[in-house]
C-alpha cells in the first residue's frame, strides 16, 4: 500500500502516531483535532463511558447493532485498555453494564457478569492500531454479501468516503484460523487474525457472520457503522443496474464534519428512552 | 443420510433419545444441556406456558409470525402431548387461549375454541421426532422463493448454522398429497408427510406456503426461526452478487448459545405490551 | 375463457348471479356463505359502513393504501348503489366521511365535500360485475412492476389462490383509452374499460399507476388486497432465482376462510387509533 | 429542448415568468393556481415558514431526509432571498431555527448558528430558476443507484409525471467541477453548476450523494421529492423484469392536484409531535 491512500483512509495527523504505540489519548484528541475527517473523542472516561452508552443506543435503535454486536472505546487514562458492556443487549446498555478491558481483553473486574464472547476483536484491533480510539462489531445483514462473494466493497456514497477505493478487506475465519474453526473471534489468536486482515483500513468484512468497523472516535464509529451499511445497500441496487461510477482517490479525502448527526442520533435515542 | 451429518443438525446428546420414542422431558433437557447448541427447555409445564406464550409475542412482533402462524411446546408432564394458542393472532396470546393437545392433535379440552386448522404440522413433528420440544409454523416471505425454485436454502451466516450444509427439504404437497391437495396440513395424514420430508432437520420448507422449524427448545425453535429469515434474506441477495461460501461440514456443528437474545425478546415483547 | 377457470375465481354460488344483475344483496350474501372462499358481508348498512371504515384503517395502516387509494361496499339496499369515503386520507375516515354514490357514480348527497376523482372504477365495477360487494383501488408499488413489464402476475403463494392461474389483467389506459389520457379513470367511459379487462377476475393492474381488486365482500377485499402485494413481493423475488412452481388449477379453488385475520386486523387498528 | 417538453415539466403559466427573474411572489402564485400540476404557496412569509416548517417534519418522517437533506422556500416578500433551517436535523426543525439568505446564500442575520453548508443549492437554483419557488436536497438511497449508472429515471408512474419522459440529468462533481472536487455543494461555483445541470427540469441526480428536487410550491416540492423516491424503487424492480412502459410525452402533462396528501401528511406528522 503506498503512502497516498493511507492518507486517504486514516485521518493524516494520526500518522506519526500511528508508527509508534505509546500515543495518549490527549494526543490522539489533539490528532484528530487536527484531521478534517475525524469528529471529537471526550478526555475524560466519564464522557467517553456517556458517549458509548449512547452509541450502544443509537445503533441498537437504527438496527445496525442486534442482540449480538457490540461498541468499545479506548480508555482515557490507560491507552492498553478499553471500555465495553457486559454481555447484554445494546439497547438496554446503561452505565452500570460498562466494564475495563486490559489489553488481553481480560475484565480488570468482571463483577460476576457474563461477558461478550467476541471481544477479542476489539482488544486486538486496539492493540494494532493505536489510532484508533473506538470499535463496533456488527451482524449487519447489508454488508454480508459482500463477505460472501468476490463482489468488493468500495466508497460509492459519499457519507462512506471512509471506506476507501480499495476493495475492503475479508476476514474469513477458515482460511487464517483454519477449516477447523468456530466463526467467532472468542481468542486473541483469531482476533489478532482479524487484526491483521483489518489492516490501516476502516472497516473489515467477517465472512458469513458481519463487520468489525474501527474509528478514531466513538462518533466516527457510529457514523462509520451506519454509513457502511447504506454503501452497501446503494451498491447492491447499483450493481445490478449497471457498472456504477465509484468514488475516487481524491474524492475519499474528502471533509466531512457529521457533527450534526451525532447529536440529532443522541437526541432521538434518549426522546426513545424517555418516552418508555 | 450420513451419521456425521446428523450430529451437525441434531445436538448430539439427544442422539440415542432420538432413537427411542419414550424420552421424558427431563431427559431431553438433560440431553440439551449436555449438547453444546441447544438452550434450556422449562421442566414444569407452567414455565413452558409462559415461554411459549412470550415465544409468540417474540414472533409476532419481529413479524416471522402474520395471522397465520403458530407456535406449539411439547408437554413437560405428557411427552405425548402439546400446547399450543387456540386459533388467535400470535401477537395477542394469552395464558386463557392456551391448549393442550393430544398425539393425533385432538384438543383434550377445547373450550368450545376455535383450532388452528394447521396443528397437524406440530402434532406429527412430535411423533416423528421426540428430541423435538417446539415446533414453529409460519408465512415468513423471505423463505418462500427457496420453496418455490430449485436454489437450496443452506446455512450461509454462522447464526443459522443449524440449518446445515444440505439444501433445506423442501415440502410439496402436490407431490406428497397428489395434485389434488388442499395446500394446508388439515388432518394427521398430511402432517406425517411433512414430518417425513423434515426428516432430522431443523427447517422444512412448503411450497407456496412457508416453512415449519423444528428445535429441542422454545428459545432454539424462536432463535432459528428468526435466523432462518435473515438467512434467507441474505442468500438471496448473496446469489444476485456471485456464487456464495456457504457454511462448511465442520462450521455448522460450532457453539453458539444464544440466550442474551432470548432475554432481550422477552423484555421487548413486554415493554411494548405494558406501553399499550 | 373455459367454465372450469372461472369456477375457480368465482365463487361458485354466485355463477347464476352474475349472469342477471339484479341479485339483492340478501341474495348475495346467501351464495357467498354457500361457497368456499367467500367471507361474510353484513346485511345492512350501518353493519357494512362499520365494516367500510375499518377496512380504510387496516389497509392504510398496512400500507396497501397511501393517501391516493380507496376501498367501497355495494350498497345493502339498493344493490346500483355504493357507498365510499369522500376524498379523505384512508387512515382517517370517520363516519361522517362515508357518501353514498348512485350507478353513475354521482353522490346521492354530497354534502359540499370533494370526492375522489377516480370513483368511477369503483362504479363501474358494479354496474358490470353483480356479485361484486367490494372494490379496493390502490397505488401498492409492489404490484406495479407486473403491470409495466410483460411478465405476468399469477397466484404464487397460497394465500393468493383469487389470482387464479391466468395472468392478472393489465389495464393500460394508453390502449384502452387511447394515447392522449389522464392516466386516471376519471368518467365512466375509461371505468368501463377498466371494469372490461377486470373481466371475471379479482384483481386487475393498472399500468403505472396501481391495481384495483373485487371481492364477494369487504373482507375479502381487504384479504385480497394484503395478499395480493405478497404474491407480488414473493413472485419478484422468486423470479430472480428461477422459474417458480405456480399454484394449479385444482389449488387456487382451495377452501381459506380468512375470518382471523379480519378480526386480528380490526382490534390492531383500533388499538391504534384509541391510542392516540 | 424543444417547447413542448418544457410545457410538459414546467407549469405552463409559468412560462413567461420564467423568461424574465423578475417574477413576484403573487405573480407567481397566481400563475401556479392557472396551472393544472401546481399547488397553491401562500403569500405571506409566516405562511411559508409554518409551510416549510411541516415540509422539514413530512420529509423527515418519511424517511426522504435524513440527517443531512434539507428544504427550503424563496422569499414572499424579496424574490432573491429564500428561508430555510439553520444546520439542524429537519424532523426537529422549528419556527426559531429558520433563517432567511440572500441570493448568494448568505445569512441575513446568522443569530450565531451553524448552517448548512451545502446551502449553495437552493441559492444557485432560485437564481437561475424564478419559476422555483421551492427546493430540496436529499440523500434519498432510493435514487442514488441512477446517478451512478447509466441508467436513466424517467417518468413510470403517474404520481411521478413531472419527471418526465427525457432522463432525469445527473450532475457529477467530478465532470462539473473538475477531478480535485469535495463531492459537495459548498460554493455558488459549484451550485451554479449543479443549477445549469438542472435546467428547467424538477429534479438532479448528484452523483454518489443525492438530488436535488426543484418546484413551484413547497407542497410540491414535498410531493415530487416523494414520488421521485418512489418511481426510482419501482422502476428498479421493474427494470428487474424486463422493459418496463415509461410513461407517454402526452401523459406526464396530466392533471394532478395532490393537495389531499398535503393535509394528511401535516396531520400525521402533527399528531407523530403532540403525541411526543
Amino acid at each position: 500500500m503506498n503512502r497516498r491512500r493511507f492518507l486517504s483512509v486514516v485521518p493524516a495527523g494520526l500518522l506519526a502516531a500511528a508508527m509508534g504505540s505509546d500515543i495518549t489519548p490527549r494526543e490522539a484528541q489533539a490528532a484528530a483535532e487536527q484531521t478534517p475527517n475525524a469528529q471529537p473523542i471526550p478526555v475524560t472516561n466519564d464522557e467517553r463511558i456517556a458517549e458509548l452508552i449512547a452509541a450502544n443506543h443509537i445503533l441498537a435503535d437504527l438496527g445496525v447493532l442486534d442482540g449480538f454486536g457490540h461498541v468499545s472505546v479506548r480508555s482515557a487514562t490507560n491507552s492498553k485498555h478499553y471500555f465495553m458492556a457486559r454481555s447484554v443487549a445494546s439497547a438496554a446498555v446503561a452505565q452500570a453494564d460498562i466494564l475495563e478491558f486490559d489489553e488481553d481483553s481480560k475484565p480488570v473486574d468482571a463483577r460476576s457478569h457474563e461477558l461478550y464472547g467476541e471481544r477479542f476483536i476489539h482488544g486486538e484491533i486496539y492493540r494494532l492500531r493505536p489510532d484508533v480510539q473506538s470499535v463496533v462489531h456488527s451482524h449487519t445483514a447489508a454488508v454480508l454479501p459482500f463477505g460472501l462473494t468476490e463482489v468488493p466493497l468500495k466508497a460509492l456514497i459519499h457519507t462512506a468516503f471512509f471506506l476507501g477505493t480499495e476493495p475492503a478487506p475479508v476476514f474469513d475465519m477458515r482460511k487464517a484460523v483454519g477449516p477447523e474453526n468456530h466463526m467467532l473471534v472468542v481468542d486473541t489468536t483469531s482476533g489478532a487474525a482479524l487484526a491483521r486482515i483489518l489492516g490501516d483500513r476502516s472497516v473489515v468484512l467477517m465472512r458469513g457472520h458481519g463487520m468489525a468497523v474501527a474509528a478514531p472516535s466513538i462518533r466516527d464509529a457510529v457514523f462509520r457503522a451506519i454509513y457502511t451499511r447504506e454503501n452497501a445497500e446503494v451498491e447492491m441496487e447499483a450493481l445490478k443496474l449497471g457498472n456504477p461510477v465509484f468514488m475516487s482517490q481524491f474524492e475519499v479525502t474528502r471533509f466531512d464534519r457529521a457533527t450534526r448527526q451525532w447529536n440529532e442520533w443522541v437526541a432521538e435515542a434518549e426522546a426513545r428512552r424517555s418516552g418508555r
